[in-house]
Order: structure tokens, then C-alpha cells, then sequence
């Protein structure tokens, strides 16, 4: 059993996992000002865009252009998703320093959502690993981990395969993703001390969403199985696109929060990233599920009603 | 340390803890209608409403009438909160099971709150237990047990010695409230083991409010420490005075979801509760917290998208 880490590495995936299902379309420049100022705030990881098909994905259809127009801070991980090797070649000429390439532990999602089959999409994996060829590092994001809207439970056996594939390939770095929010502690925890026992090497991240109020409680749990790696949405953007109203990824300043809070290092500013929070609600025109920008952090005082005596 | 129990139990307290804040009243009949239900649901615990004057809670200046027309399921205990000796004698003639009494463990929301000095609280609690007579339970809630928004930090050795008081005058009941949402999983974890060591006699509830975000990360910090009693609200309802737009106590389906989902039993049937909160915000005028209310609980299947090949 791991200890539980100390110092935690928060990677912000709102630039793409939340601008992706906005309706309203994120001008060019206000993504750049909003990455900006999120790499000034301490984040190991920003997940910045995805080179997809202009077709697929309109929201993110700027992605060179954001690329070219951030800038580069010092210590701060610049990922982009990549869906096959042409979107590859387009990143890899942006000098990204992540690939995060995607597949699902259920068939049935990769099917609906990538329109391979599991054998396709490791196929495909494994030529994005040969093709870029060390000039980035390389991340897979195994959706569906913790259970498939579609098939339900994913047993860990499964996800132990898919990872035992993933390190035959090559690859160092896995992310394990509650894509709809069907994990909980007990199964974190098991999934986690499972895969962390049989690879000390490969750098995992748990990717929780919030959508049925446990994103916190998961994160928590998979920290109590040694998870030093966190994905997570600023303002909790990002959605659920089979729970109409469900909220999405876990948000970055509540757990950046939490973190804190239970005197977990984070090495990120949760003042700087309130601020980028707070911002979101009139970039994308509505409200976002982030508590901790509404309520302020836990060491917020107030005036005793009536004033002193 | 105690091992997690196996079979935890809920206490809801939308009828109190959520109603008492509502702007607007909501009617007698509709009060009994939700609490009927709630009683139908295996609920181990219901506050039902509060006797104190119509003048400092209008929301719940119906307690007489919410009593008398209420059901009796068997197994469920009804509370009632009772502010001093007068509420706590309209409260027996209404038979309530359990009369709920508070104090805060900071002595600046002490008087906030109640207008007393924590030794004037504790001597009238005192002066409660003592006219209960064994006629009902009496429990203890001690607010800000967690953090106080005036003071910050409340010592753990502040708890204790005021746990140590209430066991003194003879409760038996107590509740540790983290009434502003301050509260962390560390923290909540070493409150716990701390009096449940001490005190393993003592039937103790945990009570969290989710202000940012952590309301089940702490209940599943209490659940590993040993806790087995839980106070959450339907739909979350309930607030903070002192974060407008933040969200208040723990949502009772959420918990309970989170229960089962883990493999621990409540006894309650989550179909039942989340056919009751779905009426909630016709009933209180406004949407509710609740995640598992809008998303469904974690069974829930969808069609692949397009059907079968």
C-alpha cells in the first residue's frame, strides 16, 4: 500500500475537455488569455486543445492558432488529444509536450465514440507512439474505467489488460477516467492500489468527473492509494453528454482546494486560479459548478454579525 | 481505529435544516406530505421541524401542526430542534423521539447564533436533559466543530472538553456539525478517531455541509474513521448564511448513493428518496443541489448511440 503523497501534480483539462461541448464558440484570443493566465498559476499539466477534425469538433477548430499564441512558462506541461496520426503530425509541428491519445475500457463506447473497436484504437495507439518517436511524451487516457454508461461495470481485470498492453507499447503515462461519473471511493481505491502495485513506473493519473457528486470523495480515495496525478476542469467546465444537467469533470480549485486543506501540496496558487475561475461564467455564458470560487476558500473569515460588543 | 462500517444510518433534515431557510413559507400540508414520504423511504432518522418562536423562524412557525399531522412510520425516529426549555416542553407534548438541542463550539458563533455564552448553553442544555426526564432522546449538535467563519480553527481539545461536558450531564447523543462547510477530510478523519476512542459508548453523528465541495470526501473520512450516523438533506436543500449562491448541507440522496455504490448499507431505498427530492423544486420554488436527482444513480444504463450494428 502507498502512502498518500504529500505533493500532488493538478493538471487543468477545461481548454479542452470543457470548451469542447460548449455550444458558444471561445474566441481564439480568449482561450489564449485564459491559458495564460492558468499557467501562471502553478499546474503540472494544462491540457490546451485537441487536433481533431474541424468537422468534429468546431469548438476547438482554433487549435494551431492556440498553440502559436500561448505562451510557454517554465514547468508547466503543454498537452494537446490527438484522435489518430494525422492530428499527430499537426501537433507535433506545434511543439507540444504531450500527446494524450484516448481509448475506452468498454467496446461499445469506443465504438460510439471513436468508431474503432478496441483492437483498431490499440492498433492506432501504437502507431502515434512510433510516429512521434520521443519528440513529446506520450499519455493514454483509458475512458470508461470505472464503469460504461452503455455496458456498466468494467471489471479491473479488464483495465489491468488494456494497461498491460499500453506498457508493451511503449507508454509511460496512463490516465484512468471516470468519463461519466460512475466511479466511487471503494472501486478507486481498488482500481488504483491495483494497477499502482503492479507499475511503479508507469505515471498514472485518476481523471474523475463529478457528475453524480463524487468526484471529491474519488480523488481522495485514489490519493489514499498514492495518486500524485489529478486531472481536473477549471470551474468544473465539462459535461456529461448522457446526463442532460449533470455536472462535469471534477473543478481544479475545489480540489486544488481540498488538497490544501487537508495540508496536501499542490505547488498551485488557488488565489491566481479563483480569479481564472471567476472569469468563466461570462466567457461561456452561463454558470459553473465551481464551489469553492463561490464560497471562497476554507480560510475565509467573516465579521461577527453586529460587530464587536 | 475502527474498522468502516458495514451499515451506516441517515438522518435527514430537509424539513428543518433546509425548510427553516426557505424565503418562502412552504404550506403545512405539503411539509407533511414530504415527511410521509420521507418516512416511506428507510430513513433511519427525519428532524422534523423546530419549536422555536414564530417570530425568530416563521418557516417553521407550523411545528405543532407538522407534528400532529405527520404519519409514524415504525423504525423511523422523529427530532425535533428545540432552542430552550419552552420548545423542549411543546416538543414532548407533541411525543416526539428525540429532542435536538445546539450549541456551537465557538464561543463568537455561540453568540451569533444564540445570543449566550457557551456556559450559559451548556447549562441550559443541561436544564433540558434534565426536564426531558428520559421521556425522549436528547442530542447534542455542536456547531463549528470543524471551523468557525468568525474564529477559523476550532481545537480538537475544544471538542473534547465540550463532548466531555455532554457526557457529564448525562447525553449519550452527539453530533459533530461543520455547519459553514470548513471542514477537510484530515481534519475529519482525526476529530473522529479522537472521540470515538474516547467516547466509544457515545452514538455520534457526523454532520457536513458541502459549501465547497467536500461533503462526501468528509463523510467518507467519517466512514473510515468508524461513524455510522449521517445528517444530509434532501436535494441538498439548506445553505450558508455567510456564502450566498454556495450550496448547504450534504445532499441526502447523494450520500446515500455514495453508500451503495460502495457496497455499505443505509436501509434506504434510493428509488423512493430521489422520487421524493424531484418534487423539491416545485415545492421550495427554485432548483436544488442534488447530482444524483439529475443524473441518476450509477446503474443507470443508456442505449448505444445509433442502436445495434
Amino acid at each position: 500500500m502507498n502512502p498518500s503523497p504529500r505533493r500532488v501534480y493538478i493538471h487543468d483539462v477545461a481548454p479542452r475537455d470543457g470548451f469542447q461541448i460548449e455550444p458558444r464558440f471561445i474566441p481564439t484570443e480568449r482561450k489564449i488569455g485564459l491559458i495564460d493566465a492558468l499557467e501562471q498559476t502553478g499546474l503540472a499539466k494544462i491540457e490546451v486543445t485537441s487536433f481533431t477534425s474541424q468537422k468534429a469538433v468546431p469548438a476547438l477548430a482554433d487549435a494551431e492558432a492556440v498553440m502559436q499564441g500561448i505562451a510557454r512558462a517554465p514547468g508547466v506541461e503543454l498537452a494537446v488529444l490527438v484522435p489518430n496520426l494525422r492530428g499527430c503530425e499537426r501537433a507535433l509541428a506545434c511543439g507540444v509536450d504531450e500527446i494524450n491519445v484516448v481509448m475506452s475500457a468498454s467496446a461499445s463506447h469506443n465504438r460510439a465514440n471513436l468508431r474503432m473497436s478496441p483492437e483498431q484504437s490499440v492498433a492506432q495507439i501504437e502507431s502515434i507512439v512510433r510516429a512521434v518517436g520521443g519528440r513529446a511524451a506520450v499519455n493514454v487516457s483509458l475512458s470508461t474505467a470505472f464503469g460504461c454508461p452503455f455496458e456498466g461495470d468494467i471489471p479491473v481485470t479488464r483495465v489491468v489488460e488494456y494497461v498491460d498492453r499500453f506498457v508493451d507499447i511503449g507508454l509511460t503515462r496512463v490516465s484512468l477516467c471516470d468519463t461519466t461519473g460512475m466511479a466511487n471511493p471503494v472501486g478507486v481505491r481498488h482500481l488504483f492500489d491495483t494497477v499502482l502495485a503492479r507499475w511503479p513506473a508507469i505515471i498514472f493519473t485518476a481523471h474523475f468527473h463529478n457528475t453524480r457528486g463524487m468526484g471529491l470523495a474519488n480523488a481522495l480515495a485514489a490519493h489514499q492509494a498514492g495518486v500524485e496525478r489529478f486531472d481536473a476542469s477549471l470551474g468544473g467546465l465539462g459535461g456529461c453528454p448522457y446526463a442532460p444537467g449533470a455536472t462535469g469533470n471534477v473543478c481544479t480549485e475545489d480540489l486544488v482546494h481540498m488538497f490544501h486543506a487537508m495540508g496536501i501540496a499542490t505547488g498551485v496558487d488557488l488565489d491566481k486560479l479563483i480569479e481564472a475561475s471567476v472569469t468563466l461564467p461570462e466567457l461561456v455564458g452561463h454558470e459553473v459548478p465551481s464551489q469553492v470560487a463561490k464560497a471562497g476558500p476554507w480560510t475565509r473569515r467573516y465579521p461577527v454579525p453586529g460587530g464587536p460588543a
